[in-house]
């Protein structure tokens, strides 16, 4: 009795089943090359240094999202028709929603400030037609590469696809929220999931001047889990997102990628990240060759033979867990910063370092919540979260307290790191400019 | 190999384990009759109407709290000496703070107006000499049963004993919302426990114009999860315990309690709930003779034989579970709600039913976190949460932004219900009264 | 937008959703007062003894095997299509197959030699036509209730229906070695149902001389999660279901059952116990009046005022869990066995006790898995579970090598209870006759 | 308020806790390079091509072990007392356990029939002065490398020491057996760890004719737990471990470490694998570059640039997914395996390809549980496990009836592969042999 569907066992879904017929499209997609190239890249980065279970990829969390796309859309289709080519779509989009990710996830993408981002990567896999992801697609169907690519532009029609994949309730936080929690150890992310599915539906609300058939909340139901849920994404940021550590790893891995645009010139760079130091754009294929288990084995490489000594040394820091000392300076006020950071880098550069590589600094930022003002500052489409209540649909941050608290407030966390060498000296230039001990305080 | 220990299996905690030789004490309350009674109190009283798993009982509540108690004092130790007695006070007071609870938990207290409250019931437990879990204390040390009533009327010291047994951050708390998240299926509560207990410290801090040795929170290792913690309780109150049925419940057996104080009187009735209902307290014998089994059964009893028909009818309904329809009428303005209840009383009489037993009123509050302003406004000793943050000492609601906008600001609840057969009238009364059709939406 | 599912939370399965339209039946049958009687029937009887956590009710055991039974449909319902009719006669049965249990669940039939199985109560309440039930399901078609009662009965068409409630691979166990296992907090019984329900199949087999379509495992999916599932089962029996706590809560109750019926007939009896007591069939609406908790307060009651000492003392014992001390003597042979209860007789009599009431002996047995050798000897229809492999139907027993080791092999525990104030007396008479000092060691 | 002790958040432990001061030593050991090394080595190599999820390294399930063994001692603490010098061994081996790990993990001493085996090796790293783990626990005590050294070697007493870290029932398994079931998804390893350790005790047991201070299992207590926990490793060895595609890109790894050897000698391979590949033993430091990351990246290179076209087309087969065929031979007779063997060597040849490279056999097995007459036939140290039962001490497979049935029965996998392009080849042949078609049935 032959199977006739795919099963793949998760740790944090269990069973993923994948329908041979109905859903061949996507195995074949899971199959390709660029998709499994996403098995080399680890969800969170760096989070390992801290978090030594963080050892997860992309490539589950895809495998997650794309699952839980088709759990939403066989909870909506209850109360609604789904049209199959919308189906198709979403699902597609959700399985390739990270695709474009270069190594170390989001932090590559920040490294280079001209690179593209990991989404523009996403819709040139997507349309290239040498991309085995775009030739599985347009055999599937001529329109779906184009179909894929205005999703994850966020252009789509029917909006609740784009919601579906990409907003502030879309399957690629309930995946990464929940996988993360789990493998992590840190437990701030977990919340109901059956529970919201449960509890969306589709209404048509007024977007931009236009009604759009969108993901609403039944707040009867889900408004807690919903709650919840970006609660628990608020404390991931905080605890887990924002380590110290983890942060620490990012900023000595920046100030590599700067080294090599600026003056290292190690002979195995990759032909991709060489570009990337140029400022270049990479072609696809090169930039697909880049993923985290490359660069890691690399900078063991440079660790112990690239001729730069500042390479050499931020290297064998990086690959020996030698961190750079970090502090959390977010209790300053912003008016300080300058004369902080002014600082560090002469503290650093009378401790005999090159501050350029070595007085590192790191602004991050998250808003637990943005409502439709915050959207309207930042000039995008709208994505705040609605909810039905008593027949009537309402913006969640009219209607939680406890959302509403935090709306539009960014987190933002300041932290600086260079090696525990300088300690003395950064702690020195700090009290001959008036700032209190507390500033040398390790996060 | 005789054991040294008794071991609980647990569905929260998985394995409690006591100490033969230094928890016999605590081993010796469990096998009192008086403790094993709270095997047949629910912890949530009527929830299981609205949740069925909701069956659990305040005797696995009870050990689990114990548990925890003995698990925060090792936590302590590792950094502070535990005064023994202040460990044996601590730990008999967490496995007796609900000993006292009547039928239903808190639904029976706030029944009867003049009743003891259950801390009341919990000290004369302690206290009464005739009691056997005064003789069990008393065995082991003459001096315990008063400690262990300091502790339940939170003037014993150091204080941090009072504080774990009792507090806005107690075991009390952390096992029920693991308990009732489990057991009611609605997960709102889970929280990650250990590393709460993990992030426990002892400092002396300022409590009304004494230093007290209390129970405080390292900032840095454990603020999330206390706001998980706290924020866990906000949503399990809102979703289960004011859930519409279970209020519904508990407003009709109010109902059953005061038409038993007005005017029947079946001769099946116990002493001490005719004591009740006359305004009178029972003696401590009869007060435990009353269980959630005692009084279900004698509501069946009643449904089939009271002599008074609205007894019959009262009771005949709930334990056909015929509930009464429940209205949330929250979302009117304080000052309509005396039209509104004289809207409802006479609809229900209009359709032919005695408003004072079928007109029932439920004004439910609960508030997410008090911080110091409300402790002063209500007179009481300050209760609020500590937190170590870079060596200072400060208030919860200071350091977090999530617990500031909940703080102090009760969550209130207003639910009516009558029959359904009232539905028409009690609408033509709201009509007439000029109030919108939305409030006869059910909740 | 009103909802069109009623959903219940549940601790083991989360979510158990039911259709407004589709599962109006299901739900109809829940809110009939002879399926809410099962909330005061304990899943496990007396087994709170022992694991305190086993406080959950038939009620909710019973849904979980009817949401399990939608599952198992659904996903058979994949590969064949399933008849409206079947799936309605299969979920209702699911529903209501434990429908009939008496107090204390296997214990009362058990306690009366004479009493009808909860089998055949089953029975009756789907098939007398003044039972709540009966009427729902006759309102939704008259022959719907002659179907379930052929399920209950086994012989119903296709045969893969009375697999699916009752078999040695359904839902009723499914859902109730999970539930108990995180109830009482013993995982034993703990396994993987996802996987398992996931390689269920249909084919048709030949089951006593005749081709019946019924459920296979398909082997190289699920062979291992069954073998998990059957062990799981086998160390729940040994751990938890045959615990010696429990058992001695048992025995003492049959003796109380067995004094009611022989002496003392206390004006409280309840009829249907009176009709048992006296070897009489009770009617159905008297037997429905019975339930845990009637008759827990009963003892309690007899254990203050019933006019037989040994009624009363009995039940004394048991509200107040000073029970029996219970020796487990499977160890010895069989042939053994005689004189040693003799032994016991004798020494409790010695002791100044009755025997008829104080020297009890209980012989339990399970076998892990029954293979089709086992069923012929006994007379039965066959149930063993059957595999495809490699396209081939085999017995489990012949494919699987843990299970052939325990097929058709009764684990027996031979257990006995007295007062422990006979322990000396009881201890002189086996010395007497002959028997090692280790048959007084406690279970 | 400084922490005294570092935390691990862990995904299956939750919180691992180390006191900086008592436990400086582990920490110390864990911030190795060497140790850090093992964040590269995969637990199950390349079971990632069948589970996801498994992609978790030895180094965090090297934290669990060394976890669990401070666990357990704490628990044998409670009744006898531990000598710290033992503890610091057996939780410094439990770290240590699994550093002498190749890439892949076993695969890799597999590979090499020359290689020294990740015992060895971890021997060496312990005892080489060179070392830095060695230097770490020098610096703590001289005599520390080499009682480390006597835990890995078995030879260390008292004899609890190594069974703790090395056994049938070891921290090894606990771990490995939990995590794997976690990350894999596959949950047949699940078991209840918390009511083993409970019911572990230390007594003096008579080992190859001396009495060794022993690990022993309660009996009465946790019986049922060690027969789940045996019987899950079982289920995960059939299930998990021997899964087929996993095997597969075992072979075809294997496949080009042979080709290595004979033929290909690509300018990028390290030094180690050089030498390996000769059946030389490396120096340790070239050992320890090799990781997964190392050669995944180097059969990136091979499968693009290598010269020799079979290194080329094996490692372009491998980092695509583009396994062999893999069939499950293991039903054959060993008899017709030779037969078998040279017909699938013909069909490969057959098909263009070198049946060195391309017809590849692998038989593994696993023995689920040995008892003593096993130990005794392999002339190892006797391993079994012993238990208490009624004050005497008997070995495992005389208590349990599971057990026994499984003890000493090596469950083999006889699985061969080849190209798919090669299926009609290999099928003609075994046709013209005389085998089943079943035999080309894929696993």
């Amino acid at each position: 009795m032959p199977s006739t569907y795919k099963i793949f066992r998760d740790p944090v879904h269990n069973v993923i089943t994948f329908d041979l017929k109905r859903d061949k499209l996507l195995l074949d997609l899971v199959n390709t090359a660029t998709f499994q190239r996403l098995r080399n890249i680890r969800q969170l980065g760096f989070s390992w240094v801290a978090y030594p279970g963080a050892e997860h990829s992309r490539f589950t969390h895809a495998l997650g999202a794309c699952h839980l796309a088709g759990r939403v859309l066989d909870q909506l289709g209850k109360s609604t028709p789904i049209d199959p080519a919308d189906r198709v779509a979403a699902q597609a989009s959700a399985l390739l929603h990270d695709v474009g990710h270069g190594p170390f996830s989001h932090l590559y993408e920040s490294a280079f400030p001209s690179a593209l981002s990991h989404e523009a990567w996403g819709i040139e896999i997507v349309t290239n037609p040498a991309s085995d992801v775009h030739q599985v697609l347009a055999a599937h169907d001529p329109a779906l590469p184009g179909r894929v690519a205005a999703v994850l532009a966020k252009t789509y029609r029917p909006y609740f696809v784009v919601q579906l994949v990409s907003s502030q309730l879309d399957v690629d936080r309930f995946d990464y929220l929940l996988r993360d929690s789990q493998m992590t150890g840190a437990q701030y992310g977990l919340f109901d999931v059956e529970w919201i599915i449960n509890s969306l539906v589709l209404a048509n609300v007024e977007i931009d001047g236009v009604r759009e058939r969108s993901l609403v909340i039944d707040a009867g139901r889900g408004l807690h889990s919903v709650e919840q849920h970006l609660l628990g994404r608020h404390f991931m940021y905080r605890q887990v997102y924002f380590h110290p550590a983890c942060r620490a790893a990012d900023m000595i891995t920046k100030a590599v990628f700067k080294r090599l645009a600026a003056v290292a010139h190690p002979p195995e760079i990759p032909t991709a990240l060489a570009a990337a130091a140029r400022g270049d754009t990479p072609p696809l294929a090169d930039y697909l060759e880049l993923d985290d288990f490359l660069l890691l084995n690399l900078f063991k490489t440079w660790a112990k033979s690239a001729e730069d000594a500042v390479l050499r040394d931020l290297c064998r820091r990086l690959t020996q867990r030698k961190l750079f000392w970090a502090l959390d300076w977010s209790g300053f006020g912003a008016a300080d910063r300058e004369r902080l950071f002014a600082g560090l880098r002469a503290g650093v550069a009378r401790a005999g370092f090159d501050p350029e590589s070595y007085a590192l600094v790191d602004l991050a930022a998250d808003t637990p919540y943005r409502d439709v003002m915050s959207f309207a500052m930042r000039g995008k489409p709208s994505e705040e979260i609605w909810v039905m209540t008593d027949g009537q649909l309402r913006r969640l941050s009219e209607v939680s307290d406890v959302l509403r608290s935090l709306s539009n407030r960014a987190v933002a966390q300041v932290y600086v790191c260079f090696p525990p060498e300088a300690r003395d000296d950064v702690a020195a230039e700090l009290h001959a400019l008036g700032f209190p001990d507390t500033g040398m305080k390790r996060a």
